[in-house]
């Protein structure tokens, strides 16, 4: 493996610089933020510039059209990136919360205080927004942020880099807290899943390649995001009206995303009310991978093979399933998702309460669409991508996700008998 | 690397096995725990007897006096682990607490709740009462549990397991929630650190090398725990007193574990009051490695080299060092410290607080000794580990500290606009 001076000398700049973040006070932090998105809109034109070069390579290597979609910037696009860093200077900030406290009995008093990772590295591809998104997030949240996006991006992520640690210049926040990894040859992101003396945190954020590659390689803690499998289980008892709105809401509404739903579980008893769902999804122009059953209902329906239970299409695809019961829903479930979010549709409390319990996802949901796991849904302000992990932090990840705790004990002498 | 069906089977076994532990009624696992404790206690003479073949084992192979003792087994100490694994039984569960709770203007309920973990697998040297403690707490957690020991503790923790598998039968805890893993070869704990589809959490408990190499090795998510350069750092207004009092606890009340005091920071105004304490330590048998100006008020110390201000002596040493203010002492710690426990005297709040917020570290004390950083002393009432990383838990690990969570999501039919 090759190895870069760029990538650890990046590295160690971000973490020394960066330690005294957590200490400064909110609203200087938030006025050092707001000036980002200041200079994000002042210099929308030099950023559509540089924008335009990488989506020329784009076109020249033949990158296929939705890549090129979400590589391309727009002014309104840059306003919008602009105002995701408002809102994000204006949550409440996530350092020195106390989160408990409590008094033992020989006198300490024990105060647990939430404070920032450190450095976290955002491993990701093309979309330049993230570059945004994630350097304010953890900027806010205290930490350094060394961020590494797709080659394909680089001149946009370079000015868009060089825009905000401008803006950064004279405020509180230095900016040598942010870097971004230039180099593009792969080896440079195994070299950062290395460097455990400088990085806290790796997210990745992308395609289930990338983000296999980093759970299976770093040797920095990784916070895994994204690969959603997502189920909508109809149970005998609901609702044909709600289902419907809600199968044809989760798999249709933005059908390219984690929580889109991928595939659809139908109780043997509720199957005579299954044929209009079917056939809505089908005009909306969603290819169905059925069973036998689900196939004598809609011809149109190709055989589901046994790999489309495991499917994650991000697209207008679905695998439809009959199950005998709430058992094998759950079983199925268990064993075909990726804990990311699971939905039922009962009228039945028991039934519902039994799949909430049993199914291991971050997020499951009683009679709501799959696509509400999601940070400004969850009502956090912001995002920095979906857990599908169990250690740390599970579903949405806010400001407080991506934020570490500390106990402070005050004595007065205290000794250990 | 050679590869054992045993590792494996015994893996995806207690994934399986596990999977319904998270639902059990508290006082039905309580019930099942309590039976464990029992069974220690009746069949301590034949745990005692297998403890002696290790034993034997041990004296042969030269083992070193510390850590036979560590090995041994007494009927007093089986009855202590019988004690802690009633301890733990009577604790509050960790499973199924509703940690928040929120309504989003659209009407959906937003529940996080605490959930199991799934199957935890511990990797530690020759205490067996590791193997019962860390099985009874993950149980509690409503986790499977993997242990793997030493090979020199093999036979006693096959007795163990034995034993608790035993009691288990019959009760509403399938006895196949917890496997030893009997292969003795180190290529077993390769192994298990590459079983992400089975294992959801590894927790290394040992010296510094095993530690560092789960660090460094698993793909499994990993609880580190355990190594401690702690330090006390006497301020210029520090009561002597009461900064005699702490620094002899922090470092001679049980110098072999991680929370006690290893490096000494004396502020060069407080230098007048600390030929007293010095020669306490010397007194107690400590051996002290320090610079120029503490030799000067106790000759019998040897001059330290920048490798003892790394250094976790776990034994009657110490480093110390004069330094020539708070901010030297913080910097100081913060390039040669372990994360784990950091302590300040001072009687000035000022310069408390700045030390407290500076220093980066799970536990920071204001005029308390290093020894409180213990799931016990901080009243969760049990400990599996004490984490010096940032992610997931810092501090000692008690049973709130080994779950996870999800969401759980009610709604009446919304769908995403």
């Amino acid at each position: 493996m090759s190895e870069y001076r760029e990538v650890i000398d990046k590295a160690k700049s971000v973490k020394e610089r960066s330690r005294s973040l957590g200490l400064i006070k909110p609203e200087d932090k938030n006025a050092a933020l707001l000036s980002i998105a200041c200079a994000l809109e002042e210099q929308a034109p030099s950023i559509l510039e540089a924008n335009s070069i990488d989506m020329e390579g784009a076109k020249k290597s033949g990158m296929n059209l939705q890549l090129q979609d979400r590589l391309r910037l727009t002014e309104d696009r840059i306003k919008a990136m602009a105002e995701g860093v408002r809102q994000v200077a204006g949550l409440e900030d996530p350092v020195g919360r106390i989160m408990d406290e409590w008094t033992r009995p020989n006198g300490l008093l024990i105060r647990k205080v939430s404070v920032p990772m450190g450095v976290i590295a955002m491993i990701y591809e093309a979309r330049p927004n993230v570059t945004v998104d994630a350097a304010v997030l953890a900027l806010k949240a205290g930490s350094g942020i060394i961020l590494r996006g797709s080659g394909s991006a680089l001149e946009t992520n370079k000015k868009l880099v060089r825009v905000m640690k401008g803006a950064l210049k004279g405020t509180v926040i230095d900016p040598g807290c942010m870097e971004l990894i230039e180099e593009k040859s792969h080896d440079a992101v195994n070299q950062l899943m290395g460097l455990t003396e400088y990085l806290d945190l790796i997210i990745p954020r992308g395609g289930a390649d990338l983000i296999r590659n980093v759970v299976q390689n770093s040797r920095v803690p990784v916070l895994e995001t994204g690969v959603g499998n997502c189920h909508v289980f109809v149970d005998e008892t609901a609702d044909p009206e709600m289902a419907g709105k809600i199968i044809l809401n989760a798999k249709t509404q933005r059908p390219s995303v984690c929580n889109a739903c991928e595939s659809l579980l139908i109780h043997e008893d509720w199957l005579p009310n299954a044929k209009d769902i079917l056939e809505k999804l089908i005009r909306a122009g969603v290819k169905i991978h059925s069973d036998q059953r689900i196939r004598e209902l809609v011809p149109e329906a190709d055989p589901a093979t046994d790999d489309d239970w495991g499917r994650e299409y991000l697209g207008l695809e679905i695998s439809v399933k009959t199950v005998g019961s709430l058992d094998e829903a759950i079983e199925h479930i268990n064993r075909y998702g990726t804990h990311h979010t699971e939905c039922i549709v009962t009228e039945d409390a028991e039934s519902a309460e039994r799949f909430l319990k049993e199914v291991d996802a971050a997020a499951v949901n009683w009679n709501a669409s799959t696509r509400f796991t999601d940070g400004f849904e969850f009502g956090f302000g912001a995002e920095i991508g979906i857990s599908t992990q169990k250690m740390h932090a599970r579903g949405p990840l806010g400001l407080k996700e991506i934020t570490s705790y500390k106990y402070m004990v005050k004595g007065n002498g205290q000794v250990r008998g």
